[in-house]
């Protein structure tokens, strides 16, 4: 492709050679017909000159020896799509075996232009929308209702039982039998290996737009407010209501019937145990230390109390 | 249904129209064929009057504007059976292609009236008891033994090689094969996308009665006691010995060779890195507070020695 | 097989009766043809005169009232190879079916010797090196290079596209096509129910001799230095570049950008949130206590600051 049909499907400004050849994104090893992308000055590679054009804003063009160049005010942004024309091109995923053993149960609503990988298995009931990626050994248990767009990774599961069990007198415990579903609204990224549970009565809700990666764990009832990102590893427990454009970090830890307002980031593995009633970026991370400091330091943490009775202080 | 034949079925009292059709189980929508569960009075729908019908306490019932009524010493329990009710008549997720590509070993035995989902993989040598439902996706592996009334989710994988490996002088890990197998008994509930290891000699033992979430991990030579929970997410490592009626709340870590006694309940995204020698409630969660608040106090914490020295306080 | 030919097969010393026949490996239960493995002298089984054979140190063994032993400098080490001369005897995994619905795409090389379990699914352009096991339900996407010797757990996912994503002005997240994939070394062993995700534009690489257990998700662009252990349930966010030789203890969560030296160890739970520069053992851990008392010193962790400031301590 050359580099002036590039701009144009990107619809950014172009410098330099208009039929200068671009055949793949580079970023360390420099090639002549590769474009490099670079989002800050802090990350340029050293033999920039070697590569076929880059994509930045016009700031960091001016700094570097390449004349190339693919101008926008936000190249992250931009890279979205530069990498999006490089895959078509790249990757072809989808040409297994025909037999794909593709499961498919009663009463089940598929959309127009589906792409289903294999050992797929969806259940009686289920919806789903149009322009959907389901890819290989998903599980969709009966009655989910699935939106447009949405991407979902291999080996997740959605609309397993929640974990709502009774204790009985014998201390044996009763199984709540799930009567609810799992929503899913439109524009929805979900990653591998995860587990979505349905709800007890109402459903379990991820609104549009919400993005998930992989081995994350959401339970029953939780509700996931729109374009909400929730990153890697993460557990959310049962009833929390997510608000809107949260972003969750990896490993984070959410109990049950917590509720966040909008626009809140919660460090990396951080716990959160009450609610978060207004918009910002909360931390409860214990500090990584030498073994031999913490070990000094974790006596004084359990100490804490009569350190402050000792000082009368409050 | 009418209310007579569910509190027939329910072994409950029942106040009002003993006529009145009862046909799903409702709980923020109201609607004059549901019926609605209340477990304690901070919790009561607001428009309660338009319900079919409701399951709680004698006690609750005097405060609510409805005739018609379950009632039960323990609503929670009684909604156990309730929901497992309607869900026979509601979902009926077996009824997938008769072709289930269900892989079976040799010398594999399996007991009666077994439900198996779809892709199954059970390996050589297993045992399986009676009443047993394995959901789509489940691999069992070789000589794994599981007792009656068990339910396993889709994805997860029983039996899988235990981690662990032995250095040798030029730094290379050897794995050693692990000879022991799992035992599961009866009643056990195990989440989707688990997995849990075979012995390294001697087997895992997952107890009768136990529970246990989504994406839980169980090493090698684990054994837990009967009757406890387990909150998903939650990773116990090698040779743990976990006492009875434990409750292991989600996303806790449990270090290797510990051993907790019975009745012990863990808050979710604790580590246990000692011995829990008697019962109680155990804790240690690190405060989520403002980034900006934590920053400071993070400091502090690695200096808590330091100020413990200063003030001379033991 | 008799304890002469053991020792020959171990390599090792032979103390006691040549003939002795030895048919198990055995630990809690004593039993004449079984051979137990003492790694050290807290550990020596009440009845260990009922056992056929011992694996010991020389010192151990002298302590013991047990003439046939086999003696090693390093037990531990050939424990490894005597359960792997039991496990053939004992186990046969492979024996399912011969149709495994093992799915493959175009363009795949496949190295001699290779075990595949049931279901598998490698798509287009993968290369395998040889003798190479993949258990059941495992994906292998597009692109990714496999090397010698590799072991891979039932259920991982190999190759999955990375959690990159650009918000844009609507708040909307634009997800970002991964053109990199994913390089695994030699003599790698990776647990059931994995996620690793492909690069975005270079590739995400596990060095050869690197061992990973269950549950463990590996992010975009992630590099893992040579014989590097990662116990299960650990989360490594992109773009992190782990040492040699580190042992990363289980549920470990390593923020995004970090790195850390050849020959670390990081105990199980921490939270790894900046590079860790030298060699060490490092912690972050929160103490468990009892509830009660944590409630107590939690409210002080978060008045540290205060606490210094009402000290005027630095």
């Amino acid at each position: 492709m050359k580099l002036h049909e590039l701009s144009y499907l990107l619809e950014c400004e172009m410098h330099g050679d208009p039929e200068h050849e671009i055949s793949q994104v580079g970023f360390k090893k420099a090639h002549k017909n590769s474009i490099v992308f670079i989002a800050n000055k802090r990350n340029i590679p050293q033999q920039i000159n070697k590569f076929g054009a880059v994509l930045t804003t016009l700031d960091i063009k001016k700094s570097l020896d390449l004349d190339n160049a693919i101008i926008s005010n936000n190249p992250s942004l931009t890279f979205t799509k530069l990498a999006n024309i490089f895959k078509r091109t790249l990757s072809q995923p989808k040409t297994l075996d025909k037999d794909k053993n593709f499961k498919i149960g009663k009463n089940v609503s598929l959309g127009e232009n589906p792409t289903i990988g294999c050992n797929v298995i969806i259940e009686d009931n289920v919806t789903i929308g149009n322009n959907v990626t389901i890819s290989h050994h998903v599980t969709i248990h009966h009655g989910v209702k699935i939106g447009d767009n949405v991407v979902i990774g291999s080996g997740s599961v959605i609309g397993s039982e929640g974990f709502g069990n009774v204790l009985d007198s014998d201390n044996n415990w009763n199984h709540i039998a799930h009567l609810g579903s799992v929503l899913i609204g439109s524009n929805v990224r979900l990653g591998s290996n995860c587990s979505i549970d349905r709800g007890t009565i109402d459903d379990t809700i991820i609104n549009s737009g919400v993005i998930i990666d992989n081995l994350v764990h959401i339970a029953h009832n939780v509700i996931i407010g729109e374009n909400t990102a929730i990153a890697a590893k993460v557990g959310i427990a049962g009833s929390c209501n997510i608000g809107k454009r949260n972003m969750i970090g990896g490993m984070v830890g959410i109990v049950d019937h917590i509720n966040t307002a909008d626009d809140v980031i919660i460090s990396a593995t951080s716990t959160v145990n009450k609610d978060i009633k207004e918009s910002g970026v909360y931390t409860g991370i214990m500090p990584i230390c030498k073994h031999s400091a913490w070990k000094r330091i974790a006596v004084w943490i359990t100490k804490l109390d009569k350190l402050s009775k000792f000082l009368n202080f409050k």
